[in-house]
């Protein structure tokens, strides 16, 4: 007899996209930025390293939380630093869902919603986006209005578009919480700072960043909410006391204080993604106008698992995605993460040879 | 209108200890490791500073988890690595409790799992010990009866008592399971890995760790779980992917690699221990023997408040302690950290003119 709850012995638990140990594959599969970290990281690592770390870390985490309040011209007591922005989530579902209360989600996005949901215990309801990857917002008010945390990816994943702020406002559920997961924020085109907090709603939206994509820095398990101080003194009590440490904190702090760096970095990846974008369409590719480090890739003719299969085949890793029933029925495709320019050189030589 | 869960909103959240970020304290409060972490240790996180951070750490944590088996006698797979000790204590709640179910824990210990039950929505149950800190049995039984999870410290906390392994067996839920927290495990005059786990009912017991207290690294945030690998791999399903980092990864994985570094820091706080505790003993307070790294300490006609009042005032903190509702009715007392000895020895002076 399994002493598990039963949701969590029905469930399969979320698989992460694959993580080879060895240097040698060019990984185009999770979305990590194919740039190193900042030199200022490090030393501030280095320093960190020869601290007292017998001692417990800020539980407030001040220090990063007042360089994050620069960044969204907002008050330290609007930022919550988790360990990942998966830990926020996480923290989101356990602070605003009860079992007998709804998770709902843009589909296709990101599918950790629906495990978090299996693991609260919820209810989840999958939100139908168009065939383009917009809304139809008559469609799904409805499923909306039931709704207790709304989980957005904005831009999104896998399709790398972007919603406006007033697309956004208007699915804010009326008994609930939008959480507008903005891991890939800063790939857009347009910087944005949170402006939408500001509004008449403002007070139900969460944002949740991350230091993973374009801080480079997916290793030290980094992220932070934005929102209203009443929300996120709540989703205080929630959280473990100490969850972030003295490592990742010192060097998360030094990351968002060399924003050269990364915007360097973004800027750079931002032109590989449009030279991707054009040498797949060339190769008769369906593609997304991207505002995030991958795209998201069809073709009207070939097998995508196969086309994975093959690339994988020559040590090259993309994300095969499998969505059932979305709008037109299953939905399958290749998301690419955007590498460095000889990464991309060489997937599209390999690409060219398997088509 | 909140739109947090109800248990969230009427909770108040589990308050640590004290953490002053300047210097000059004597922090004798929460229990930290008053020694510098291993040489080995800052190596490790300097060469990982300087590693590819841009890349998510192994999901599995196998460096790691291999190191841990050795220590214990078990293969890896019977190892889960976490966030903290914390963290793991958050996954066994949200793994084997649903909210028409019951949590125990041994009264007085470790509050925190009282905070744990009230996020997760469920019962929480205090089983009280005797005022020697010995278990009633027959008394408990019922209670025991209907427990899903049992808390059980072991070396417990604020008393810093042990128990042996049969009385601990006889603790077990008959349809649960049962946590040893293990924080303090290394402090123990006998060494133990873990043997209570080979026995008849080992599968339905969980052995939590932390590297915080005698690995001196609470700052990096580390601990694991040793179990069955059935429940280690339900367990598993409950976590986040990434749930420990690459920097903290490296500092535990060498930390225990450098058995001799830690043994010798605990020799030392065992020495002090028994000084501290015969020097309070003779200033007229009734001390419990220890096996873990502070010792708690009652005065039979002292008000404890304002000990650790005077004391704070003379920047030095301890844990003044309150749990109301014992099997005698409120207890207070304080919990001291076994610091340095010159920390002790400035500790006991400015005791003696307290008093």
């Amino acid at each position: 007899m399994s002493l598990f709850r039963p949701n969590i012995d029905k469930m399969q638990g979320y698989v992460p996209g694959e993580q080879p140990r060895e240097k040698d594959w060019i990984k185009l599969n999770t979305n990590e930025n194919p740039y190193s970290h900042s030199p200022r990281v490090a030393e501030a690592i280095e320093k960190a390293a020869r601290s007292r770390l017998n001692i417990y870390p800020d539980p407030l985490v001040r220090a990063f939380s007042e360089e994050a309040a620069k960044q969204f011209n907002v008050d330290p007591d609007w930022i919550l630093p988790a360990n990942g922005s998966d830990e926020n989530l996480t923290i989101l579902v356990r602070s605003f869902v009860d079992t007998n209360e709804v998770i709902s989600y843009a589909y296709p996005s990101y599918v950790l919603y629906e495990s978090l949901a299996e693991i609260q215990g919820c209810e989840c309801q999958r939100l139908l986006l168009n065939s383009d990857w917009s809304w139809d917002l008559d469609r799904v008010r409805p499923e909306i209005e039931r709704t207790k945390l709304l989980f957005v990816p904005n831009p999104n994943s896998p399709s790398g578009t972007l919603w406006d702020d007033a697309t956004l406002t208007s699915l804010i559920p009326p008994n609930g919480i939008m959480v507008l997961d903005e891991a890939y924020g800063d790939f857009r085109s347009m910087r944005d700072k949170g402006g939408i907090l500001k509004g008449e709603h403002g007070s139900r939206i969460v944002i949740t960043r991350t230091l993973s994509k374009s801080y480079s820095l997916a290793g030290i398990r980094f992220g932070f909410a934005v929102a209203h101080p009443d929300l996120i003194a709540g989703m205080r009590k929630v959280k473990d006391s100490y969850n972030c440490n003295t490592l990742s904190i010192a060097a998360a702090t030094a990351a968002l204080m060399d924003q050269e760096w990364m915007l360097k970095n973004v800027k750079q990846i931002q032109l590989t993604r449009e030279r991707l974008t054009l040498a797949l369409r060339l190769l008769g590719f369906e593609v997304q106008d991207s505002e995030t480090n991958f795209v998201w890739a069809t073709h009207p003719d070939r097998n995508h698992e196969e086309l994975y299969q093959e690339l994988k085949a020559r040590r090259i890793l993309v994300r095969y995605m499998k969505f059932p029933g979305t709008i037109t029925g299953l939905l399958t495709g290749l998301r690419i993460t955007v590498g460095t320019d000889a990464e991309i050189d060489t997937f599209l030589e390999k690409l060219k040879e398997i088509l």
